[in-house]
């Protein structure tokens, strides 16, 4: 068998992922799941890409800009998410979904991470990428719950994770159904309507897939929920948290550096319950894909 | 090739439905629809299932007296929408997800027609299960956009149709995360977040699916907007109108039974724009599946 996941070192943390899913996967273990209920759920921001910035804030300060109506990081920051949300407003409103589609479209192969040079498309985990493949190939499916907008995320996340544009699910503002002059048209309004945060992720996992996911990753407080609803189902579990501890090929912080949310409860319900606590520096040989 | 349409009588409806799906599924047709294009997309009520009455309808009248507080169909249908809602919210909230679902399972293996004898689950058309296994045969990922609730038709929709759970989308209520005594549960409440209806569908097409579907089926004008939607698609499409012509066999009807949804705007639309008009009397062999 080849190893799927070349880019984790063999450490504790692959040898636990590796055992969980061969032993869910085996049909003549006590622990075997059926296929239909493989279902894994990942956070996005921090847990399958660098947060530092979010993509989707970056491309909101580029195209506010175009708008004429710039911000900056620092601004953003200061104003916390009353400001972010001002954000989203002014650069994620009053356009068609397939307008606000294109531009995300050129925004995407054209911007790059200030301080890496990368597309933002590929300022995602390696490590992550192989555990999507590795899940994949054992007959899960995956379905990202992220806090950003799946309309941005869409764009660009199914050809990068492998996961079919459904199984993409984030916050969602207003949509508004109307007669263009090219026919019928959504219109994205300015009202956010979920954030698909903290508890909302369970709520949205249950209307959505509509059964209990046996794995879950995350790496901030807001994913403890998730991760929760995930570890009370009656298979075998596991539960898996991104940890940042690499400063020299990505970021070291225990707060999620925009909006600063913790990760002070997710670590303690890791320590408590015995879930897989990623050490980026320690368990992951690469970081970053080759750029495509 | 053996004919996966038995049910369907050899008329031109028939003809329209092999003919579209032979057309985007040949790869070397100017037709041709990419497989992760192909999305097809399903009212529930009145057009995969019969709505006279509602199954869900009749699920929360019999709970209803169960709880206490009997409702007859009669007075449902004289207090219209606000009844239902009333009984909505008596009889699918203040109850967690999995004991809601308990409840469910128990009254669908229970529960009979009153005109027809057979069980709700059985309620459903055999020419249309023939056409989504049809679909998922030419590489289709047929969805059902039901006004109806997810927790009740996921119940049972997935076994009878042959989709998996999350391509079950319906009306939703309020959702609360919580610690119960035996771990995390989902309490569903009584408030009814959106009603999946009318301009509503393609809405939640574009946020759970996140792609244009090229084939779409309904029959009431609560479903005009979806096969509009469908219909202004860059590929290929058809559009299916489901009408109740058999009185004898199913029912005869231009407005559904309940709640006199009209299908005056959607029958104008399909003759407009010569969408394919399914007529059950004329078009289908056998109505219903054999009981299992």
């Amino acid at each position: 068998m080849p190893d799927l996941l070349p880019s984790w070192r063999d450490t504790p943390t692959k040898t636990s992922i590796v055992e969980f899913i061969g032993a869910v996967a085996d049909p003549d273990a006590d622990t075997f799941v059926p296929e239909i209920d493989r279902v894994a759920v990942f956070d996005n921001d921090g847990t399958l890409s660098t947060e530092n910035p979010y993509a989707q804030v970056a491309f909101a300060l580029d195209r506010a800009a175009q708008l004429g109506k710039p911000t900056t990081p620092d601004e953003l920051k200061a104003g916390g998410v009353p400001a972010v949300l001002e954000l989203v407003k002014l650069t994620h409103g009053s356009i068609t979904t397939d307008d606000f589609n294109t531009a995300v479209r050129t925004w995407i192969t054209t911007a790059r991470h200030p301080r890496f040079g990368r597309s933002y498309a590929s300022m995602v985990y390696q490590p992550m990428i192989e555990l999507l493949g590795l899940l994949d190939a054992n007959g899960f499916a995956s379905w990202i719950f992220s806090g950003g907008g799946a309309d941005f995320m869409r764009v660009w996340a199914p050809d990068v994770f492998g996961v079919p544009p459904h199984r993409v699910i984030s916050s969602t503002g207003s949509v508004t159904f109307q007669m263009g002059d090219a026919g019928p048209e959504l219109l994205k309004g300015t009202d956010l309507t979920f954030l698909d945060d903290g508890a909302q992720k369970p709520i949205s996992i249950h209307q959505t897939v509509g059964q209990r996911p046996i794995l879950a990753a995350g790496n901030t407080d807001g994913d403890l929920p998730m991760l929760q609803w995930t570890a009370g189902g009656p298979h075998r579990t596991l539960q898996l948290v991104v940890q940042h501890t690499d400063a020299d090929r990505e970021y070291a912080y225990d707060k999620d550096p925009l909006l600063g949310s913790s990760t002070d409860k997710l670590l303690a319900a890791a320590s408590d319950h015995n879930w897989t606590v990623i050490d980026m520096a320690a368990d992951w040989s690469t970081v970053y894909p080759p750029e495509p």
